[in-house]
């Protein structure tokens, strides 16, 4: 079986209010760069995030969420986040997120997997058609380069 | 005109989270002492703001906001947030918040404005009779004791 | 070998700034309550977060967080932390965290692993021998029980 | 006396942890967008609000903020922050702070006066020297635009 790797990038400046006393990056703010990269991703497959739910009904929970901490991230630093997909989704959708200083050196790195809710019912439904589409598409011309 | 205050207090404590990297908590997170003092103040009517927004399908949005912060907040610190209403809504509805540390010294004090909003709308509403009914029992009742 | 766990529980009330546009709490705030969880579980034993910052100049950074998120929390809804410690800390500690709604619901189940820096130098160090004494005093105590 | 205006701008997106339940930014977080507004205006400047704390040892607490809210901001909007100086700072420095969305609606306005505190002592100072000469010289550089 083919290994797949569709992955973005994309960078933000650590907030004064991230911080905690410590001086580092608060452990659970990372959960909005994760989130901040995962919604990057799903727009430069040509969707937004948002257009997800208010027009095809759709929400991502979070199901699971694995975290590992390397080196701190400290007020004002410029973070690159890398999210990745490896797999395609059919239930449910997994990404792997890594978050780089200005240095490049890895700071932490994540897994994180979503599932599909139709926000109507709340019922779990799989990953919608057009989605794998825009996947298998970026996949394919990705092949071209 | 007589002068009303319906005050409550609720106690909190400091979370790590909270902090910023100067030791302090940070401005923004008053904020959310501010609404836990305010939903503490509804209950303390015999209503939640939950059953606001589920039952009688009103939000109830901050209009303004004026902070004065006069002493930093720590971690782990047990603050109390005094919570009072100084005149009956009608359009909207104004709070004061204080917020003191362990030795009874202020940190913060807050006015708050907030509007009434229609959920299914979005269209402003005045106070809803029965919250009004409510804060005149509660002044009623405490002129008794 | 023995199986240990010691265990405390703390009860938090969910507020408004800890939901999204979902309804849902944010899946990155349940880290604020596996700290409160945690924090608690040290005041159990007879110290505090606070006093190892301070006093003895360790910090305790996350080192690794696992999350299972279940079943959604939702606003105002009174949310019982259990923190649990199930071997004892050497180089580092972990601490297993459950959050239960009212009807006794698992929301989310988590595992986090902490290490212990000299907040001074930076460097880590292992567990502090007076909070391995604290903890095999917890233990025996709940023997005898 | 001359009315002087230093103003940056600066754009970030919404992010679905700074929804509520309403659908709308939580009131508070708005206090993290005027930071980020005030942190690029003093990198406007040729400064970093990072150098001023570790290599100048200031630090700029919060003493006052007062926000009207207009409208509500919403998941994924690009927001256009605009940060203005109007007077030049003596013993504490005012920014005035604008939120603008997509459609050029004013969202919030805030005024936010921040102090100058000496990090080592925590005494109040006047504002630094060189960072009154920054300004000045920004205004002097305007006139000749």
């Amino acid at each position: 079986m083919p290994k797949i790797e569709i992955s973005t990038e994309f960078c933000l400046r650590v907030r004064y209010a991230e911080t905690d006393q410590m001086g580092f990056v608060y452990y659970g703010r990372f959960a909005e760069y994760f989130e901040v990269g995962r919604v990057e991703w799903i727009r430069a497959l040509g969707l937004t995030y948002h257009e997800l739910e208010t027009k095809h009904r759709i929400w991502m929970p979070v199901m699971s969420m694995q975290v590992r901490y390397l080196r701190p991230a400290r007020y004002d630093q410029e973070l690159r986040i890398r999210t990745s997909l490896r797999a395609l989704p059919h239930q449910d959708i997994s990404f792997y997120s890594e978050i780089f200083n200005e240095k490049n050196e890895l700071l932490c790195a994540a897994t994180i997997k979503l599932c599909f809710l139709d926000s109507l019912t709340g019922k779990r439904v799989p990953c919608p058609g057009f989605l794998q589409e825009r996947i298998s598409h970026a996949i394919e011309t990705a092949h071209i380069q």
